[in-house]
């Protein structure tokens, strides 16, 4: 079905996330801040709106991917929201996008808060996924058409879900960054070709590796941390062992640090047999 | 091919090496510290040595399997290592992997070094890897006796290259590790199913991230650290609302801290537009 829909923000992600939407055959009106940016999605058949409160009463759909939360209350203000759905793809924070959502229901409208866990260049491919949360109304209302620009998921009602879990994603993707960053630096070290080592040892153990978190967070959710595999002094004297062979090959095992501390911290708890899952309890704050 | 083995250490991983080389029909000769831990093996077969030199006399390849590089300097003292082949499988620092090799061949042995990628329950299962590397001649000739262990894979003549990149394996693991661990305090704050939320939306991301390191790769060994995808200055301020949104929820982000603070420390001399890549020549020790 053919749906008009409004597009707020051309940058990178709006300008893939508006052709998606053209592609797939929907009445797309756009906006951006700077005008020209719109024009090669003119000339594939958009419509371009002089004003963001033109393009908002253009479209009941209304997608904003903008820089940040305080872009799109900026670019929201003066627009009348009444009957409107606001999708807001903007990352945000959980508080931030809490409040998005306040403004717009205040101002008569229905919101969703979206995570994009993609690239542009993924968009409208099979690989990549849009956490939506909030109206679960708004979202059965045109989940079929958000489909165009990626598999979207429903997270829940509460508006911060969706951010939240996008950064979760992102928090566990920068903790696997700084393992091959380390692990490339030590090979590196040694003169073993590093594509060698990346593709056929590396990244076939962390995908291994990976597949054991589900048992982790089964454990976290029971609170029982007990370990048949290695529990945190086998960790503890692991990572020590680690950091000296860093300091040994020159390398700089900064980004393992705190996973050190953390480990001698828990272990100084008098839980050196507990296993691994148990570290999560060391992240909450006092 | 049947072979005679003998077997260092009977612990948790030497135990399983040695069950699996006397499934293969091998003529196991096994030695332990603590001599009642042979029991079982030999119930299943192979033959108790008194002394660590008996073992060693007993079979030209030998497998040691010790709590570390000291226990195995301590447990070969005396013992005859002409035309012997000493397969050493404890965890071992590179440094400390060339001690015992030069110590080996000083007394007449050949020696291989390895890195036991697997717990002892993988062992002799398809998921499981050892790392060989020290005398090619050795390798070619126990080749096949070593695959009833696990898949073996010949990384090189330096003795210190399988258990370096054994390391840099768990490196990556625990990198691994840590952004699982931040991912589920943030999602546990949430309130969100952590079970649902690890199999249903991480271990699916984190594999399809963990397929963009081999081209990473490629920008390490090539040192041109360009980006169509992300820029150094967007992960740097993606990272600082992260932690922002940690404080928020009450979560601590420890583990996440020296990732934020590269990314600011490679910002500030200049190369925001760089991709991550780049990260991996911050730690190089001056
Ligand atoms: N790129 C990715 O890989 C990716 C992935 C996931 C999520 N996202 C998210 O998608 C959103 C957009 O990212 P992007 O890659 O498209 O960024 P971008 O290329 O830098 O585009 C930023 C957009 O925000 C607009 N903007 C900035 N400040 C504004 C203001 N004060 N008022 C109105 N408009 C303003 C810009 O307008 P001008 O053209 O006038 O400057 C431009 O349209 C961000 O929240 C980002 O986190 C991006
Ligand atoms: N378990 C794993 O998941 C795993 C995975 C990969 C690699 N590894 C490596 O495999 C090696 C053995 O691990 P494990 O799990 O079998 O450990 P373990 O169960 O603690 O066994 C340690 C072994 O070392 C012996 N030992 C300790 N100190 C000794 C000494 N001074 N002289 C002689 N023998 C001594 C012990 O003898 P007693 O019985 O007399 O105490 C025992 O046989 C380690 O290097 C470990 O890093 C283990």
């Amino acid at each position: 079905m053919s749906e008009n829909i409004s597009v707020l923000g051309l940058g990178l992600m709006g300008t893939a996330l508006a052709k998606s939407l053209l592609a797939a055959g929907h009445q797309v009106t756009v906006w951006n801040r700077t005008p020209a940016k719109a024009d090669p999605l003119v000339a594939e058949g958009a419509k371009q709106a002089a004003t963001p409160a033109a393009a908002v009463a253009a479209s009941e759909l209304v997608i904003a991917c903008l820089l940040d939360s305080r872009s799109v209350t900026a670019t929201l203000e003066g627009a009348e929201l009444r009957g409107r759905v606001i999708a807001n793809l903007t990352t945000s924070r959980p508080v931030e996008a809490r409040e998005i959502a306040a403004l717009v229901t205040e101002r008569g409208g229905d919101h969703l808060a979206g995570g994009i866990m993609a690239i542009p260049q993924m968009i409208a491919t099979p690989g990549a996924l849009i956490l939506y949360s909030g109206s679960k109304a708004a979202y059965d209302r045109y989940e079929q058409a958000l489909s165009a620009m990626a598999r979207p998921q429903y997270t829940g009602a509460d508006p911060a879900m969706a951010p939240l879990l996008d950064l979760a994603m992102l928090t566990g993707m920068y903790g696997q960054m700084a393992g091959f960053l380390e692990a490339a630096a030590l090979v590196r070290s040694a003169g073993y070709p590093l594509r060698d080592f990346t593709s056929g040892l590396l990244v076939p153990w962390l995908n291994a590796m990976a597949a054991q978190q589900p048992a982790w967070a089964e454990k976290m959710e029971s609170g029982d941390h007990g370990t048949d595999v290695s529990n945190l002094e086998i960790n503890r004297s692991g990572v020590a062992n680690l950091v000296r062979a860093f300091h040994e090959q020159g390398v700089r095992p900064d980004l393992l640090l705190p996973m050190q501390e953390i480990l001698e911290r828990r272990v100084a708890r008098g839980l050196a047999h507990e296993g691994l899952s148990g570290l999560v309890e060391e992240l909450v704050s006092d």
